[in-house]
């Protein structure tokens, strides 16, 4: 089949990511697309060592790469909003589909750029334009499209959430805070874009639009900063029963849309409340639905990637496949896995939480241990409560490393046969998830 | 432009869910399409009051929906693996798209039924079997399409969760906290499907398939159910840091892939340890975009017509549109609001935290809430502080009804002109997001 061509314009933080994912899961984004995809024509001003570039055509114009006719998919990850529009502007006039993680251009310019694309017959993809790897906006154009929404509520800015998780955590003075994001990379030396909320202005602008069908209006957005906001107010606001996140909020009232960017006191029993350090998330409220969220890293090298491949192979499914199939039935048209190999429960890995019922004397705790070490399993924690009444037998909770399924339930058999140890153990695996 | 044309089987209450959706949003559904959707053929066994079936022809065999020559896309929410597996063999032989709910039948059939319709040339859709109006399948499908999917946790039984969240918050036993979900309708008279994991062994297996590429293989999937779990173990869990929740955990590792589902204690502070009540989530960690998590309702007549819907337009789009501009930029074809009226912030109601000093004297509360009362915005909560080294200011922080923006700082103004009042008022919009 046809490979779909791609022209990659810009090699700094999002571009050499989107490299490197396209390269290393070439064969799983292939089944999945159901057409080979393939970088044909990177344009940068310089390479980037990151990236070999080997058998690929460089071109240190990326005007380059937009009038290239072998090529499907222009994807803009340069940045700005002066040269990427006429870039992207170039490559529509040239029948290119794009792909883009430009939220300003977006927010600002997007109007424009899809009425030029809908004249061209091409599609401008943005999914990593709002909430970077999160596929926010796939689930407001089609995994929502049977709802009215009524209202939305993110966390779009990681920079800004980071700072407010650190002062809440750390007791931590803004200012303070963000020398130190500044330090770790997560904030530009000029952080008026994330800690103002322009960043978050531009992006709720697009989810607001998707969510209302209406046009993008960037300059009718409230916005207000975290700048203001003093470590006493965290602490107050800890000890009412809220959390202060930095949010953008669209609604949808009688009276009209509120579009609004700003420092917001939420319930800290919410899921989003519990949102932090540089993750982002999105809560949409739908009339059929009710609300649903959804979180994940919202910047970085693969996770924008991650964004841009998702809205390539989108592209290249709907150009290459048969309608009727445009997304195999499992995911992927030809299985990547047709025979896996599926795991029995005794070859499983986990870390357990054991309960159990021993005589309150010396050496039976050792006894465990050792029944334990001999399975290779080690106690992480331990809880030994005070005998109750005056019994001779007090419950003893463990939790152990990581061992295989079999060997600890064969531990188990021995510890229940122990003398010392009266009834059964108790088992419950634990995860990180981490 | 040519309708979409629907054939619904079953009117129960995803039935009658997804009748009721499609009726009530039918123009943003349809701009969201770019096509109109139209119901045109019901099959069921009896009226359902709840829906209004004038101009809608009704068959009480439903297989006559399956074999109606005007029909593009058959609905099959009946439920159960026998007469459901008929019905989709038919519409499929009959050349019909079919979109459905039932995860027992993808689980364990999803194998033959994707064969006969890859061989027809039509889709089978099935967004709802999965997390109910949590687009998890699109996520997986394409929104992630990207990424080595490393390993997936989900909480996909709400009965489940409701039973251990209660268990955990109140300290309830087990078969008491099920008596009142059998009550309250979460839990069905027999309660095996859900307290036994056997549901969320349907839902993981095809969850696993989307994520790994693998055919669906419901016999290797190890299940254990909740009802073992003590009241002392939640307790013992909290005491550790953890939470015991009921997880479908699919990992792919060197040996094989794992399919498992068991009560697994993980972290509290995991944002899905926080997932209460009858609420689902499911965590993807992708090899790109590190770890996702989506939340959502995950049963119930409108959440899950919410997905029904979803799949349908999804249908409607391939069939109809240019593949080019399957999915409009902005979500609709037609913007559903081209001239919105965007509110100015004055405009506004929230709720609002506001932190001042005050002179430590009789009286000055009061003044303080007779301007909030004047517009027409009353005190919710108050935190008054002790005199810090007996200074003769105290720190004031009230928790404010709703009122609109601008009658806020028109308060906040002539609080600032109190002279007990010394220096501004700090104010933090307040938000429920409930």
């Amino acid at each position: 089949m046809k490979p779909v061509k791609v022209g990659l314009c810009g090699l700094g933080t999002v571009g050499s990511g989107t490299f490197a994912v396209l390269s290393r899961n070439q064969s799983a984004i292939s089944a999945r697309a159901g057409v080979p995809i393939e970088i044909v024509h990177v344009g940068a001003r310089r390479d980037n060592p990151a990236c070999d570039l080997a058998g690929v055509k460089v071109s240190r114009d990326i005007f380059d790469v937009a009038r290239d006719p072998e090529i499907d998919i222009v994807v803009e990850l340069i940045g700005g909003t002066t040269t990427a529009r006429e870039l992207v502007s170039t490559a529509i006039a040239n029948g290119k589909h794009v792909v883009t993680a430009n939220k300003a251009l977006i927010a600002e310019f997007g109007n424009e750029l899809f009425a030029a694309a809908q004249a061209q017959g091409v599609s401008i993809a943005f999914e990593a334009a709002v909430a970077g790897g999160i596929p926010i906006i796939k689930a407001l154009r089609e995994g929502l499209a049977a709802n009215q929404i009524e209202w939305l509520a993110g966390i779009i800015n990681g920079t800004g959430n980071f700072i407010l998780t650190e002062m809440r955590d750390k007791g931590r003075d803004f200012h303070d805070v963000l020398k130190e994001a500044q330090a770790l990379g997560y904030a530009e030396a000029d952080p008026t874009f994330d800690v103002e909320g322009i960043d978050a202005a531009h992006k709720l602008v697009i989810l607001a639009s998707l969510a209302f069908g209406m046009p993008l209006q960037f300059d009718k957005v409230f916005t207000e900063g975290i700048s203001q906001i003093a470590p006493e107010d965290v602490n107050y606001a800890q000890e009412l029963g809220y959390r202060i996140k930095h949010l953008g909020i669209a609604r949808q009232t009688e009276a009209g849309i509120e579009l609004r960017v700003h420092p917001t006191m939420i319930p800290a029993k919410r899921l989003i409340a519990n949102v932090d350090g540089v993750m982002n998330a999105v809560l949409v409220k739908g009339d059929a639905v009710g609300p649903t969220l959804y979180y994940g890293a919202g910047a970085g090298a693969e996770p924008t990637a991650s964004a841009v491949v998702a809205d390539i192979v989108d592209v290249a499914r709907t150009l290459s496949v048969s309608t009727s199939q445009r997304v195999a039935h499992l995911g992927f048209h030809a299985l990547a896995n047709p025979n896996p190999n599926i795991l029995s429960m005794d070859e499983v890995e986990t870390a357990y939480y054991l309960r159990l019922l021993a005589e309150d004397r010396p050496g039976v705790l050792a006894k465990i241990a050792n029944i334990l070490a001999e399975a290779h399993i080690s106690v992480e924690a331990l809880i030994q409560k005070e005998p109750i009444n005056g019994a001779a037998e007090v419950p003893l909770i463990l939790l152990t490393s990581r061992g295989r399924e079999r060997q600890l339930m064969l531990a188990i058999d021995k510890i229940e046969a122990l003398s010392e140890v009266h009834g059964g153990v108790t088992h419950i695996r634990v995860e990180s998830l981490g």
